[in-house]
């Protein structure tokens, strides 16, 4: 993926893409996007038919922004999302308050044998629009060479475009006069980019479990196309704990309540060198693995079946354009490329995102900072929770004395695991596979996705991502989704939306 | 002194006032401020006359900013500062070029016995004019309760207000017909306030170094008085050393080139961890005390009379109230108040002032950073210097295999040390007896100030501090200088200036 050099911008969302083992998927030559079932012709006539109405409703989505860090327009876009369901087709649409920002509950009753789940987001991450070419908020249509007519905006990879792009099959079938082949039961939350604090409000309500409960598995739609036409499908991603560590000495009662001259340190503790020494203990001499008191009891090692799926993807694709893109020249502990990708799958990380404290500026500040911060997030493997690995941490500070150090959790939450051969995984394949894509299969995502939610107990369901077409940019400036697309292999609109019909039927005929 | 609670926004030149060890000077009752040798009347009374001018040249003064970090009016600054300097009588004003902004050499010839060396600097520290109430460079005069009418700008105490008190000293000499008991020899920079990296560039010319070699000391005019009207004489200050050590991907060929998304920490080195490792060496264990191999083989320690000078100090003053004004409420090591002084007088010290990588703004961002940094400070005390120390820094760091790790020095100078029987500190200490103030003494001062260039090889001549007056808030917002004092006990405008002629009598005298 072309994106892994601008990761600093990027986050969950993209890391599906990203995290991919090097774009391993072997695209297949010929065959051409349009439905194979000899009944879905009409429905691919209404997706052209529909197409600027479509696009449209996109660029009307992208319009009202909905972003939960900075509670900017949240109750409008909530709104706006409801009708949107409505207007698809979803006889009940409901939001659900939460002690964040509101969830949404909506399902579609069409009489069918089979119950499809849906995951969406209606929030977006922040933007800083004066690094945008194009107004992240206007969703203008753009020429972007070798890719072709693509929607600039923010959310328009993540996750609006997919999303809409699903909602476009959902009225194609309808204009077609088609039943839906299978019931929906969706569930929205508005605060993924803040690490969906309370979605667990929203999916544990009795009535919404009742109804995933009766699902074969629940996807979030996704453009999962890299540039270049090949798709990756995750099993699983790790989980995740944020936080803080805090050093202050107004919360210790060391050192400075607030910023000092520096010279003071011959009379004053130091909350920076403080954290240092706490941080110091949490990995190995060499900063590369936790340290953390009990870390691994509960890990569980990559069974010989995921190694082979590893062993495979990293076979195919290039060790060097990986390192290339990734700015890097040795993996960690100089491991092989299979061994580092192994490790991306299965070794739990403690990982520094920032460090700050006292003056950060250009040049120096004699000053002796009252407070640091070091923000930090844990990857979490099978079976390590979100709850226990913050109570270690906490335990393995107290141990060496540092009680004074905060933690202060932010978010997080568990593995996700979905089972290989579930109704969910096995239909993605199938409908890939019709569009003369062999998907790669990645045991585990080194990143992370609420999907925990809906794989962990109680529901314990097969939950994952399933859509042609390729986008990119979350997070980051000119976030785009292709509309027309110039390269044959990768879809464009209406032949993503046509992945979300043939996903329906092959469901519904299951 | 009330700054301690503002000591972040504080520099160099604002230490010789904040770490005074506590206010403890005693001021006598009695005593009005006048000149008491009998010929004065008529310099006195010159100053009087002379009060509009002298306080519209400092006005103008400000105006012209001259701020060296950001490159701003510096040679307007240093013009305007070299014509001062002829408009108050110095016969030659000579522009010194540097690798850096320009310094002044000016030298005034009165065919006296002795000759006074002045130390002058012309350019202030940054401003955010947000943050002030009055604009920072309109140098408006402002009612201060408590204080009477103050100049409020930047500059205004650091170091501006000062001096031209002090070439207010000279007019009235002149205007009053008399010949300046002394001759003078000032030597200036513009680049105090960035760490004075090529004061030696002006200082080390021979016809600089001929001229010093004649002078009995050099001091720099400064508003000595705490609110109360107290003096501390400083007989030195600790050296310094400011660097960053930055450990990046892209210096060491380990770990991201730049940020990459966190859940790649599981297959990439960490230059933030390794940043923390690298730190975690330089310090003991409890984060208090230097750590670097051979650092205190130089430290030569406090002798009984400067514990003596302490023991006195902190015997006058008190700890609680030192102590809320820093806001702790413990010293390192739980030592005493008096052992707590002793340290920041004769313990070297290395500081974090800043720690800086990654993300670093609100909440979190799963990223894994390419780039840490830590802004440090290390004090030194005789016979450390700033040269072996940054070597043996460096040395440190490479024994133990973090030879990635770069250290960038961006400034840094040795020791100051001033004899306490040195006629300089001795005519210091008649005119603030003559003012009824029994001036502290401090042996060595916990900040910085680039007197090492005076009192350090080849030259090896006292240098320091002196003047009455008050003012406060260098480098904050809001910084002032007394012009027309309400409190009795603290000199304004005229009567420092006046402070400065008996100065200049009392050493020709001697």
């Amino acid at each position: 993926m072309t994106d892994d050099t601008n990761a600093s911008t990027l986050d969950r969302r993209d890391v599906l893409q990203m995290l991919a083992l090097g774009g391993a998927a072997l695209a297949l030559p010929g065959s051409a996007f349009a439905g194979k079932a000899p009944d879905l012709g009409a429905i691919r006539a209404a997706i052209t038919a529909q197409h600027e109405a479509n696009v449209r409703r996109l660029q009307d989505w992208i319009r009202v922004p909905g972003i939960a860090a900075e509670n900017h327009d949240m109750p409008k876009a909530c709104q706006f999302t409801q009708d949107l369901l409505t207007d698809a087709g979803f006889q009940q649409v409901t939001r659900i308050e939460t002690r964040g920002h509101p969830g949404i509950f909506a399902t579609l009753d069409a009489g069918a044998k089979r119950t499809l789940g849906l995951y969406f987001m209606y929030d977006v991450k922040q933007v800083d629009p004066r690094e945008w070419s194009s107004p992240p908020f206007e969703a203008a249509l753009v020429d972007k060479p070798g890719f072709g007519k693509v929607i600039v905006g923010r959310g328009a990879v993540n996750q609006k475009g997919p999303e809409a792009t699903f909602l476009a099959a959902l009225h194609a079938i309808r204009a077609a006069g088609r039943k839906l082949p299978v019931n929906l039961v969706l569930v929205a939350e508005g605060e993924e980019e803040i690490g969906s604090p309370h979605f667990g409000d929203v999916v544990h309500r009795p009535e919404v479990m009742d109804a995933l409960r009766r699902c074969d598995g629940v996807f979030m739609p996704f453009a999962a196309q890299s540039p270049d036409g090949d798709v990756e499908i995750a099993l699983g991603s790790k989980g995740i704990i944020e936080l803080e560590l805090v050093s202050s000495g107004a919360h210790s009662g060391r050192g400075p309540a607030k910023d000092v001259h520096s010279s003071l340190k011959a009379a004053l503790d130091s909350p920076a060198w403080r954290l240092v020494q706490a941080l110091h203990t949490l990995v190995t001499p060499d900063g590369n693995d936790p340290a953390i008191d009990g870390w691994f009891d509960e890990v569980q090692p990559l069974s010989a079946h995921e190694k082979d799926l590893i062993a495979t993807s990293t076979a195919r694709s290039s060790e060097a354009t990986r390192m290339k893109s990734l700015g890097v020249q040795h993996w960690v502990h100089d491991v092989s490329y299979r061994e580092a990708m192994e490790r991306l799958a299965g070794q739990p990380t403690i990982n520094i995102e920032g460090l700050v404290g006292g003056y950060i500026g250009q040049g120096g500040k004699t000053i002796l900072p009252g407070r640091a911060v070091a923000k930090i997030d844990c990857r979490l493997v099978p079976n390590q929770t979100a709850q226990a690995s913050a109570a270690k941490l906490r335990a393995h500070l107290d141990k060496r004395g540092f009680t004074d150090i905060e933690v202060n959790v932010t978010g997080g939450y568990d593995p996700t695991t979905t089972e290989e051969h579930s109704r969910l995984i096995e239909v993605s394949q199938a409908i890939y596979r019709r569009h003369s894509i062999e998907p790669g299969l990645n045991p585990r995502l080194g990143g992370s996705w609420p999907g925990y939610i809906f794989t962990g107990a109680p529901l314990k369901m097969a939950g994952g991502h399933f859509g042609l077409g390729h986008g990119s940019g979350a997070h980051a400036p000119d976030e785009y989704y292709v509309i027309e697309s110039a390269n044959p292999k990768v879809a464009g609109f209406d032949d993503a939306a046509m992945s979300y019909v043939e996903f329906l039927y092959e469901l519904g005929a299951r």
